[in-house]
């Protein structure tokens, strides 16, 4: 089990204050452990109804299975296999998911920055899958595994951000089919946070395992989750080859699999909240039940995207209240089954960092964190409906992350007596700028974020102008310009870059430099 | 009793589509009945630590009221005062506040429009008090009676806004003494919403009361509330002459004072969320107990301005966590106290409206709708720490505000069976366009923004890269074109024309034209 240390805004007193001066502004926050009470919007009943739904559809409408390895395990589970079609008695699905650890430590390559996860412990893990990303210049372009490894450098210095995640733009410089491997290096090289393994094939899903065997040991990873990786399913009701084969490379090695349909309400799901969740929970729990008959007790991880469609437009919406609902209906249902789930975070559809950005963000990040989301994805940087990730905004986010771990611990009660009792000292009319209470704890008491500006408008015509973007590029530049590389173990990077080295060697460089997922 | 008919959102179905349809846009959403639980973040013995310490202040730190007729009012209610110290025993305290209504409906010259505010019902209220505006054409400037005319009209055509509030904005082009009485006038003449009195002098208030007298008839306001008045207190503890002499103009008629400390956290407050919170509560129960002695029974709202200060930089902050947590308590206390509770929404600090704007304005409206709270005030337009109402900001908050009422109804279980079943009718792989479920509710299933744009990059900039600020200026610039005056009674609107030509020949006209608040 993971200690979790207080975080240091918890204690007030001129040391601390002293600490939190000189110790390093990118210290990670510890994974968050929340004090926040779930927003529970369905009654026992309803969560019974969704539940029996989903059965239902189970039972009844059954899951396709686009893979015939997964088709022969499911009849040897004893389901139900009708061609691509599995039927899945309930009994069947409640036994298998009874198996999933109920939380988990996720082990990064520094052991202080190990995670809990599951229950009330949540993490921070920015967005992945861009294909193009506005840079520092605020200039929308292909990214390169240069960007990349910017990313990943950001993520190391965001304290919020608990993960460093995998591809969280895609470098479009590398061969497509060899790319899985430098940007797995690149996630492990630049950052010593935990970090998320790529799924794009079975085959790629096995370098990735054997990848992590190397940083942590094939032995080790038998008894401890060291990454991540997250299987889409398509919504309605289908899972795909190449997804049912990376989730078994990561199953079989002990690895947790967010499975995760994707949902695109409204097209995908029936155009209705409620029966919307009846079905991706069908689609998760088919998936999570899987998982246990790859490997019994394996970790497993609740998915899912979530986006609401504009039946004007047919595209892809975000912070609209259906998705608040369906987060903390999805939440619910998690904490029914006992397994820790997955959300996405400031997912915003704006094409540039403006206000419709901001409102989206913090709306999708209030309700996932009222929702009680474990597994908090694409918390940095998402535009334009992932087909961008800024930089200026992905700062912002890690600092709304910032903002969301300290209002999720609650308030902080040790110094509620002499806090009250400064109250009787200043008395009616006075203030408090000058107390001895108000002299230790300013620092702490109240967040001050850096990259909003509450500055008088004087003050900010004086000082030019600066807008958030700007403000926020040129805080962006600092952060990598303070980077300082978490160094790998010599040994270990040495055979990290041979066996990259050889697998390049063993896989033909693809002509495509297109997207993967 | 206010009947709150279910909102159009719930019933599919063909007809209801045609109706959405032919229904004209403007048209006021209902006063939110809130199907969202309220965020708990305190446990019941927490709850009982901020009411005894608030006690302990009201009986041994005493408040400030300064103002001899309170003071005599105080004394003659058994109240131990000393100078202009007042020290309240929790008896008489918790005695005073009991009879202030749980709920009560606000009524406006509309009955179609009246409200139910207290409990679960909600309502929301523009921002007022801005000494600037961002105009049609997002130049920042001193505002007008016409521009002031503009905001009405606006609030009016906004579905989710349930009041045209009063000074939206400062109209400098009326010599201050004499504003109060244009500023009523053009609540009441643009729109019949509900609308707010001001209390920007005791003689004012008299006048509001008039003029409600006016249009409601006296005898009709003993036992209908048809405005509201805001009362600040100045923290810590102390209520003036002004604000006292407004409160007691408004209970005398029965009408709901809101009764709000003025807290820059960590300035005039405790440098502590929780201890913060003891004392502002302490102020507002002064103050609701007040209420009680000027007229027992009066309708009284619990109040608070609520900002943390920046230690370094002094200046207000918006959308901290701090912020959420105390509007997560307050709540609690409120409804401890059993009395309806106002907060203010979508504060933002920013100098334009970007997206640092949106950040905050959403993580308040979000922080206030899981808060519970009733009187959701400053509800469209708020920037700058209130020294702006921004045209384009106004009608993108009002459009969020929607998407809050919406979100706080909860999912609609109405069609669950049938919408389910559409997940039979489509089985794996298809999709749910063509479906009758889906052509039954996609206009009301998932809600669509107006004023956010979800396109894909090639229409955006197809169609010139409009950015949400000049897209919410040309939505505003629609509603303004498409307003319709909704006529006061002729006779009514000559007797207020009267009024106010009678008082402006009595109040000397000020030379000042500077703010009020």
């Amino acid at each position: 089990m993971l200690d979790t240390p207080r975080p240091r805004t918890r204690s007030g007193g001129r040391n601390a204050r002293r600490a939190a001066r000189s110790a390093p502004v990118f210290d990670m926050l510890p994974g968050l452990e929340r004090n926040l009470p779930v927003c529970e919007i369905m009654t026992g009943s309803q969560v019974e109804r969704i539940h029996d739904a989903s059965m239902d559809i189970l039972e009844n409408v059954g899951v396709q299975f686009r893979d015939p390895i997964a088709l022969a395990d499911w009849k040897r589970a004893g389901a139900k296999v009708d061609g691509e079609l599995v039927y899945l008695d309930r009994g069947l699905v409640m036994d298998l998911i009874s198996t999933i650890p109920s939380d988990f430590t996720y082990t990064a390559r520094n052991p202080k920055k190990n995670l809990r996860l599951g229950g009330r412990h949540s993490i921070f893990v920015p967005m992945t899958g861009a294909p193009f990303l506005r840079d520092l210049d605020d200039v929308r372009r292909n990214p390169t595994l240069d960007d990349l490894a910017m990313f990943h450098k950001l993520a190391h210095m965001s304290p919020a951000l608990h993960s460093s995640a995998h591809h969280i733009v895609e470098p479009y410089d590398h061969p497509i089919s060899q790319r899985h491997l430098r940007i797995t290096y690149s996630s492990m090289k630049y950052s010593d946070k935990t970090f998320m393994g790529m799924t794009t094939s079975p085959k790629n899903a096995e370098d990735v395992m054997d990848m992590c065997a190397i940083l942590f040991g094939a032995d080790f990873m038998e008894t401890h989750p060291v990454t991540t990786g997250n299987c889409n399913g398509n919504s309605p009701l289908v899972w795909d080859e190449t997804m049912l084969g990376a989730m078994r490379a990561f199953c079989y090695h002990n690895q947790p699999v967010l499975c995760s349909p994707f949902v695109l309400g409204g097209a995908n799901t029936p155009a209705s909240v409620a029966a919307s969740v009846a079905q991706l929970n069908a689609e998760a729990l088919s998936a999570l039940a899987y998982t246990q008959v790859i490997r019994r007790g394996a970790p497993a991880i609740y998915g899912h995207y979530l986006s609401t469609v504009s039946m004007k437009s047919g595209a892809p919406m975000a912070g609209t209240p259906e998705i608040s609902l369906m987060n903390f209906m999805i939440g619910q249902m998690a904490r029914h089954y006992d397994v820790p789930w997955r959300t996405s975070n400031t997912l915003g559809g704006a094409k540039t960092f403006d206000a419709q950005a901001g409102y989206e963000s913090a709306t999708t990040l209030s309700a996932v964190m009222h929702a009680g989301a474990n597994y908090i994805w694409h918390s940095a940087g998402w535009n334009e409906a992932g087909m961008h990730c800024s930089v200026a905004k992905f700062v912002v986010d890690a600092e709304q992350c910032a903002m969301a771990h300290r209002m999720a611990q609650g308030p902080n009660w040790d110094d509620f007596d002499t806090a009250v009792d400064a109250v009787s000292d200043i008395g009616p009319g006075g203030h408090y700028l000058g107390h001895p209470h108000t002299q230790d704890n300013f620092q702490t008491a109240f967040f001050m974020p850096d990259l909003f500006d509450n500055n008088s408008i004087e003050q900010w015509v004086a000082e030019g102008e600066v807008e958030i973007t700007e403000r926020a590029l040129k805080h962006a530049r600092k952060l990598l310009n303070d980077y300082e590389e978490p160094k790998l173990d010599i040994a270990k990077d040495e055979e990290l870059r041979d066996y990259i080295a050889r697998r390049e060697r063993e896989i033909p460089a693809s002509d495509e430099l297109n997207q993967s997922f």
